[in-house]
């Protein structure tokens, strides 16, 4: 079926990343096997590397890493009929157990049960040979690059946001954070209707590259007192109706608070600290809602309509490029700050 | 048209609330002059009068207090069409401007210009003669008393909770605190088809109170330690899909946080601090949203259904009666614990 | 494991009827083994018997009737851990394909491939011995009765169609047709908050038992002229918010779309004609929605949990048993008017 | 304040159209003086041009005609604060009674009081100078155009149609008809997140217009037969997640319900005959739900937006220009299919 070398990227512990051969997998009746393409780098990815966990989860045993995936189909199981070898799909990574109440609602990203690539003691897919469950690989048209297919994972997480957001027509959104997922929320909600759109940072490079992507404002965060932000945030923007923390910092989370107009939504995309003080009485008097992200469902098709349709162009974003021997090196261009990578892909079929 | 004998309980300062003669007012086209019946005091009322003012808002100038009430129109503006003198009416409190965006939305209770009784500088109603918009007053069925429209107040906030926690068939509820707030909040609950309601407070007789009024578990808090308190709330209740807090205790609103389910909702009605440090893990990896509540908005016409078609009786809930006169026995009352008083009320119009 | 006998009630076209012995069915890993107990008759199983089709299904093969069921668990797949043998369950009948974009979504009762029990061609549970996946079994308290478990099947319906309405806290509500649809949904409204449900039919009968099961205003159809009925229940009943027509007949959507409020819903929950002449200027002028029900998705716990909290009461609709053998006799007396028959169940362990 | 001259193009009766000098309003406290400056001619004024009447309502007094329009403000009452003489504004035609439920709860669209211009008896603004509430009129960007400022009319409707549908990131939608609201819709859907839009015509050179204004595919209707018009229609597109008939004719009303996908809507913006026969088979077992659209709400400021940002570009919609004089031969063009009109706009000012 397929050639039997399957080099993996397998964390042992933090900053432990070994190259291994492991063994070819056997694709069920309803999954295909997938020769992997392009693997690109998340935050996640580089907090296990770097330190063997990420927020609860904790590496303990070896694990490969990668979720943000596409690939080409080399085995297909008996019952798929969807897909062929040879078809190039993307690979949406979290697989829900479908018979709790929560995956019967259509909420599977929060299934107790759910199997995520990448996330312990689940192995990702950062190797050369992987299967999967064929309704979670979304086929590409010809003209989607197996790198757009990549970046399907991230743009699903922006796409969750501004729906979890209720981004509409006309709307006025703060983006806090100019990281990938932050500019792809920009994106997203731009598709969505926003008119209004002002994304900050710390980080002059990647504000003007959020500008160059479409921004309406951008706005360089340097003052440590946030009422002071706020005000100048307000005095520019106006009262967004939604705020998409993307920044993973607790400041941003609480600038939305304060500057989100009355009936608005504060979503807490990129996490942050366990426990913040928080300023509550605007959730009362304002009814400003505190909403959290985790993951997405139901995101694939619609961030692939994106990209196939033209309506959105993820391949700036895409600054960096590795085979998969490289893949350590890969991790630090991703981590260290003055590679200015945005977003960082692994290419496992070189 | 109507008695010139406009007496008042007019708050001049902090513990300086005084029986004085104010002018009767002259209804407009759109208004009704109402011979005031029954005021209920609500905390609110009793902080203006024990501390001079209720969170950000400050009595700065003589201000009538009251706005849970009802009373008889003895007076109709020429454009009034939908009411007549002798007519009992509950009286909706907050006016809001008709005509910003918040209004014309239909999230009235937002809207920044709004006028609300006994908030400053606006007047309430604890008086004998009262002007208010017509189509703010809401006709009570001869079989539904003064005394329960003025209930209608407190049961608008409770009605308004369930809605906007998205309260339906076969919910699972926790409500904090068995104030007259919650507890009308735990009979809402029930009426929108929850089906295990927990009840909790540090209050043994409110507690039995509320089992009395249809609970299907009480909890008394002792436990100091928030955890051992969500473990016991969540080993006998379960998972609740909304927490509303209606305790104005941060520890109820972070108990809501710890043990509400993945996708549900907790919901901070009761105020509390105007900073809290929040557990905000579950709020992204369960997606348990923290929403806010201010007054309410389109709830009169349907707590009003609620007590006329017999579904939900307040009447036990109406612990006191006073006279208009009696108005400082009857804070204190309302504002001693050992009087294990719920609602009380002031017959203005005794 | 289990009995060998696995009696059956086959249908093998219009009014052939057979007692028959069919296979023992193997319980896969994510399955149990059934022994049925109470089975209603729904208006389906009737129309298949009758006709030998209802609506766009035609039985072609000799299938098992039956679909509203429950029964002991005696056989447990290897991967089933929330049942254990003995355990008795209510059966959800429609088993969805759990991976196409509506079961994702959690509209799975649109799932194109959706296997749902006595549809042809797929067999029913009207036997002794039936197979199904755990999870679309619901494990039945001590004090919930097998009967009762029989009615989650068309209780579901009812809560079903109250979502999709949006019937909510003080809705005035018309539902059209008292057969078990339209009476279970007038109970399902009135805990979902509707405190105004009026409850039309032709037949006196079932009119006084809606009126003794809780509907505020009863109503008769005798007129043939559709304007006069209209002008009548709007004169009794006000506006409604929603009309669920659950009679079947066309004229009683038609009316829905006459006399519904502004902004209201009229969901046609029983079907009717292929092809209706709707009056459609009211869709306009007045934005009166208009939604079909497709079964049901998500139901069965809530369904489970209102009879099982006491909120509501399905045993009186119960109005006949019959043994298993008895099947043919009791599908004449579900056929029959005269008998005066609610909800008709045959018990397959008698 | 401003000039004494007020002509105005005044409707008499069908093909009646008189310019006529009518009194020149004094504002209210609350409403503004306008100088008119453009004026868009919609469907209905032609209708009531032409047959005097236009659905329910009919042209029995004199009625100025009127109302998708822009002017300068010249006159301000003394309780308005957002806009002062000189500002530009588009204005709102429908003037809801702020009181009622509906308006309460913000579906002003459907206020039984609303007063509308040029729906009888309430005159239109095609004059010289007319009057208006202030917080329905919406002050001009410096760059947005007084002709961008009478599309903001028609435009509103696209905006709630599109808001009704539910269109949203990724949507498949087919538009049915060319003219100005379906272009619109088409381009309003673009911006809302649909990827993937047919617009259906029987005119060419509307259909090849729509082709440049975005539309991804075109569909010219020439069979008579609706089957193969939905076969062919299903094969090109796919099925839509919503379709928007704006092409106020049945038979595209009927091909939505054909093609539109399980769990869609379709949403019949332009009406079309009152009573019409229609296949609800798909009502149930796809339940496709059918919508109406009456006008608009809280649209107006998201029009506003989306033309100012450059979102979207309504300038070439528009057609033809004339002069208030030249009023009769403006409606004139408008009416001649030959003409190749699209939007034709009045200048009031000129």
């Amino acid at each position: 079926m397929a050639n039997s070398d399957n080099t993996a990227a397998v964390l042992h512990a933090a900053n432990d990343l070994r190259m291994e051969s492991i063994s070819v997998p056997e694709p069920k009746d309803t999954e295909v096997l997938i020769s992997m393409g392009s693997v690109g780098i998340c935050g996640s990815d580089i907090k296990y590397w770097a330190l063997g966990k990420c927020g609860k989860f904790v590496v303990k045993e070896p694990m490969v890493l990668g979720h943000e995936a596409s690939g080409v189909v080399v085995g297909v199981g008996s019952k798929v009929t969807h897909l062929k070898e040879g078809d190039r799909v993307a690979i949406e990574p979290g697989i829900p157990c479908r018979s709790c109440n929560l995956c019967k609602k259509g909420r599977y990203n929060l299934c107790p049960g759910v199997e995520f690539c990448a996330t312990p003691p689940i192995d990702g897919n950062l190797c050369r040979l992987y299967k999967h469950p064929a309704d979670f690989c979304f086929k590409l048209p010809d003209h989607v690059s197996l790198d757009e297919g990549a970046m399907l994972e991230p743009l699903s997480v922006a796409v969750y946001s501004c729906k979890r957001a209720e981004i509409d027509l006309g709307s006025t959104v703060l983006v806090c954070g100019a990281g990938p997922i932050g500019l792809l929320a920009m994106m997203v909600a731009k598709n969505a209707g926003a008119t209004n759109i002002m994304i900050t940072d710390i980080d002059e490079h990647r504000l003007n590259f959020a500008k160059k992507m479409g921004a309406d404002h951008i706005f360089k965060i340097v003052d440590k007192d946030g009422d002071v932000v706020a005000r100048k945030v307000s005095s520019i923007l106006g009262e967004p109706d939604v705020t998409l923390d993307c920044s993973g910092v607790d400041s941003s989370f609480i600038l939305g608070i304060q500057v989100t107009r009355p009936g608005g939504k504060v979503v807490r995309v990129g996490g942050g600290s366990p426990k913040v003080e928080l300023p509550l009485t605007r959730l009362n008097t304002n009814e400003v809602d505190l909403l959290g992200i985790f993951r997405y469902a139901n995101c694939y098709p619609i961030a692939l309509d994106l990209i196939a349709s033209g309506a959105l162009n993820v391949k700036p974003l895409i600054s960096h490029h590795f085979t998969l021997l490289e893949t350590e090196k890969a991790f630090l261009t991703a981590s260290d700050r003055n590679s200015q990578s945005i977003k960082v892909i692994i290419h496992c079929d070189r």
